[in-house]
């Protein structure tokens, strides 16, 4: 059954989770504008707790078990930021997190893990594996799933960082998403149609792994074949949530190329000074790409995570 | 005649340049407060216009000209944020800026000075032929000489940075600023030391240009020879009135090696995801080398700007 937050629902999950989180700042940038010709106005999710706006989603799914339920942990399979935003709301809430990883995980993801105290299982580097792995140390903690995109509470948890940003910034006209597995698409959606139903939302997404495109455009969704981008947050595929949530309140998907994010990244670093994640430029690179369709218009742009390997760069 | 600013130059500045500088955030962050045992303030100078503390002293140098001065332009010889920020301040106070650069400055040091409107010559890469190329430019067209930071509009511009972190936090037991030419640690010395008479004031300076820490060891200006750091911001020796401000009003020059310097600025990258450059990074490099003598005080630390080549990136 496919169980949809509501405005309400994150409403609740930023009153539940605001005193875990950071409230990050919105920066703009004389040079970009000038560039594109959009006011843009970037919401810096790179600063938030471990990096990451998976935060958000991963906070308000631990606080909102129940006491009895979070004493027996809480379990998933990750090996990205979603892994060190569970371990972190783990502690927080002082019960454990099983976070299975493939044992070929960068090294600088493990130590992330593990420096918020998660409880780290290897398995092999396939979906198999992983999943029997996860469904083996559920079966004997009683652990809960907490899924990365495909649950309400990480939906709704999500959308608390477009809450913030409209009330930062209340007159934006459209608000740029990247979209991986979609949860933070899907709860900026629910949550800024709900605020203004005149908003345009738009998802960013990398043409080397382009299925909720696909999707949109067949009314269905699509599955993700081979994968192959430097945006290494948006790898996933849409769940049967974010795929509802994606078809009911965002008005368009817009894919670009590898070399159109790296551009944008390294623009973001050169010019605002600060650190962000491949796929968090993604959203700047579409509007780089097609900027007569935001030209004069107020934009505000998600900038996801700021998790990157500097010994790894692409430039 | 040395001529420093007091205070009252300092707050003159800060009302003359206000209209054109951004107001730099004071950042925190946990896990370098962890790892240090103090807690330190980071105010972000890598958010000033040009990237660099830098425009500061060039914008109250440039705005205290009479408009008949100013007319005829101002001149340095500068490869660095120097060059960039009066190139900008120029533009801003609608005259020209000569800016004298050794002709194997950087491409990306070139491209800043000219988008800012910079009108560049290039010499030979001597002391020699810099000097005589700026004197022939300031003859001919009549500009005013502003120097990097042996002058007391500078220092006083440079002071208005501790001015405003003080006021963003009023209870700081020490400041650590970079050195190299001198003018921010003075400016940031003399106003510190008259706002709260008890505080601390701390230069950090690359090992591998350390004529700061030998001229107050011997309390006589001591020439740098065949300066080497990362630090590339850090290679100028102090002038007359920057040994002078800084004998009177520092307490202490601690130096440090490239080697910490690289690994603080990863520390800053990595956990803060600012860009910071090399030079910026010296200040805490040097409460790491020392944490004993920082730890449980309230220390602030001047980042001093953010521009980096990205393809030489030290990691």
């Amino acid at each position: 059954m496919i169980d949809l937050p509501t405005f309400s629902d994150v409403e609740d999950a930023f009153i539940r989770i605001q005193p875990y989180i950071h409230i990050t700042p919105v920066l703009t940038n004389t040079a970009i504008n000038k560039m594109t010709g959009a006011d843009i106005y970037f919401k810096c999710e790179n600063f938030q707790k471990v990096g990451a706006f998976k935060f958000r989603g991963a906070c308000n799914a631990v606080f909102s078990l129940s006491d009895e339920e979070a004493a027996k942990g809480v379990a998933t399979h990750s090996s990205g930021n979603h892994a060190a935003a569970l371990a972190l709301a783990a502690k927080l809430k002082e019960t454990h997190a099983y976070i299975v990883m493939p044992k070929n995980a960068p090294g600088v993801k493990k130590r992330a893990v593990g420096s918020y105290g998660g409880v780290i299982t290897f398995c092999e580097p396939t979906l198999k594996d992983r999943e029997e792995t996860l469904d083996k140390i559920i079966g004997e903690s009683g652990a809960a799933m907490i899924h990365p995109y495909n649950q309400k509470e990480i939906i709704a948890g999500q959308g608390t960082c477009a809450l913030e940003f409209m009330e930062q910034q209340n007159d934006l006209e459209a608000i740029v998403a990247p979209v991986g597995g979609g949860g933070l698409l899907s709860g900026t959606a629910i949550t800024a149609k709900y605020l203004n139903p005149e908003i345009e939302i738009i998802g960013a997404e990398p043409d080397g792994a382009d299925d909720a495109y696909r999707s949109l455009k067949n009314n269905e969704r699509m599955p993700m074949t081979n994968p192959n981008t430097i945006a290494d947050g948006l790898l996933t595929a849409l769940g049967d949530h974010t795929f509802e949530a994606i078809t009911k309140n965002v008005d368009a998907i817009i894919t670009t190329s590898d070399e159109s994010i790296i551009k944008a990244m390294r623009l973001i670093w050169e010019r605002m000074k600060i650190v962000v994640e491949p796929s968090s430029a993604v959203a700047l690179a579409i509007i780089l790409d097609n900027k007569e369709a935001f030209k004069g218009k107020r934009v505000g742009v998600i900038l996801t995570g700021g998790n990157v390997d500097m010994e790894k760069l692409p430039f």
